[in-house]
């Protein structure tokens, strides 16, 4: 019997629990808004490391660990992990996993991948194909730049519509269980192209998978966008959010109810993040921590999960390409 | 009912049934050993594109397309397509998806990708999430030597034991329908580092990530090596493959029908590869060639594909690390 519904989406017919999660934060993010709700920030961009990407995946790994633990279980329990950052060949997510003996599947969805590893996890559960899968995703802000802009010691000056990524890393550990929250449905993105060239505006240039994904979610689930208490984009940062709601209001949805991780993680003004947030650590840390706290204390009742992701490359960039988009839903209810 | 065997493996209760593959290879693979079986031969490595990147994403997006018309469907008949390559943020799989509407899920598990894409593509049909999924990898000569290596154009002198990544992409179209060959298991790997180095000697650093996954597949199965017709690892090229057999070896286990993809698609001595082939599009369209041929006419009735990836990144090797690797099976059955 097929668990489809329309074009993109997947309905579980026994959703998966999250047991369990788990976010390891920069210092810089842990003096933001969610402060509180981390369960660990480091005190410097080292993490007691000797590059930044070895920090990132020290980062991603201590995540991981935890939220195994949280979920009272064992990294031998698990089946599949899933995982994946912004680093070339995601190095973040195989230096993080190596001391762990995990089945293994590298994912790269850029800032999208929290939510498409939740979404492969949520299908390997309820598939029967595992009874323990976590989801996980890392960035750093530090090996982000040097691999994507600038080397940091250069100082350049960052342009108005840049966002900062993240320093941090979320996982979330889901199971055949019978405790709340469960995730109920995916949406798949499929790939959108917008024709934005300018890489220091991922936001805007997401904005459309971000729409389109979206309203393919709504359509195929037959939901109003009110059933949601909210509805999360990935990280769209400010520019992005407004050009996504802007794009919602063409097609008549209501949006008194949106918002994105990448404008709620910093103190934009204070924290000199005029744009916002990005990076694949930002929704992941954001679920992993506020929002999970809010679900489990029903505070919030049904999330629906938009992350986002840039396909672009510095290459794809130099070579004058536009920056191909994804989005990918994951509907979280109590 | 969990349809989990032993530690690592997945055993399908409704086994996806590969309705039909295609394959699109560069000049060079198409003068070795399997040039009469793949679909298309492109006449120089440009195939009519300004850049080798742009160039390995016109060879994936026609395999893709080939397979989806073979396969009887369209492209929006598709419900999730499952895509990795080599290059830096893995952009020739995006942009060769950026014209099918297709929901997609990006892979990073390099060589190992086209067996993971198989992997998940599988579970998604027998958890009945599809009708039809797309499992796709490629690769190019040009675009990895000059990311991975040095540019061509300095000539530069390659080691005896560097394999020559493989200018190709494979496309495999899975589905419910009766017709065999059938994907009855996947065997999901570990990630091993045995300390390796020398990144010149990719084959070396698989050989015990192969082993350990071929290994665990036989346990958790209850198989003896003898069941498979063929068991092929993806691409552990001439100097792997015989590390690959040692190791095997050592755990008693038969290897009289242990073969590589990466010593099979080119003439090594003839065509200056003397430790054999690698790259995504190694394992990819060997099995979407030759493979899938043997097995529609019952040459072959059993195999056992074990993709082998390593996971390093130029930096990772420039910052002194070892060789992080993975290897995937999946079991394909008449």
């Amino acid at each position: 019997m097929t668990k489809r519904l329309g074009t993109q989406t997947v309905a579980f017919n026994s959703p998966p629990s999250i047991i369990a999660c788990a976010s390891v934060v920069g210092n810089k993010e842990g003096q933001g808004p969610l402060g509180q709700y981390f369960d660990i920030v480091t005190s410097d961009a080292e993490y007691g490391q000797k590059s930044w990407e070895k920090s990132e995946s020290k980062i991603l790994n201590t995540a991981c660990n935890l939220a195994i633990e949280k979920s009272g279980h064992k990294n031998s329990d698990i089946n599949f992990s899933f995982s994946g950052d912004l680093l070339n060949q995601c190095s973040s997510s195989h230096f993080a996993h190596r001391d762990m003996p995990i089945p293994f599947v590298g994912l790269y969805g850029a800032c999208s991948t929290f939510a498409l590893a939740m979404s492969m996890a949520a299908m390997t559960i309820d598939g029967d194909f595992s009874t323990l899968s976590t989801a996980a995703a890392s960035s750093h802000f530090c090996s982000a730049e040097k691999q994507f802009r600038f080397p940091l010691e250069y100082g350049s000056r960052r342009t108005p519509s840049s966002q900062w990524t993240v320093t941090g890393a979320g996982c979330a550990v889901l199971g055949q269980h019978n405790l709340p929250p469960f995730v109920t449905h995916i949406t798949t993105g499929k790939i959108i192209d917008m024709g934005i060239k300018d890489a220091n505006n991922m936001g805007g240039a997401m904005a459309g998978s971000a729409a389109d994904t979206i309203i393919a979610h709504l359509n195929d689930t037959g939901r109003d966008s009110s059933y949601y208490d909210v509805i999360l984009t990935g990280d769209l940062g400010i520019i992005g959010r407004d050009v996504c709601r802007e794009l919602l209001h063409q097609d008549k949805i209501d949006t008194s109810n949106y918002d994105d991780c990448g404008c709620m993680i910093f103190y934009n003004t204070r924290q000199d993040t005029p744009s916002g947030a990005s990076g694949c650590g930002c929704c992941a840390s954001t679920f992993c921590s506020k929002i999970f706290t809010d679900l489990k204390n029903s505070t919030l009742n049904k999330v629906l999960l938009v992350a986002t992701g840039a396909l672009l490359s510095p290459l794809t960039t130099m070579q004058g390409e536009s920056i191909p988009c994804i989005a990918h839903a994951v509907a979280i209810e109590n």
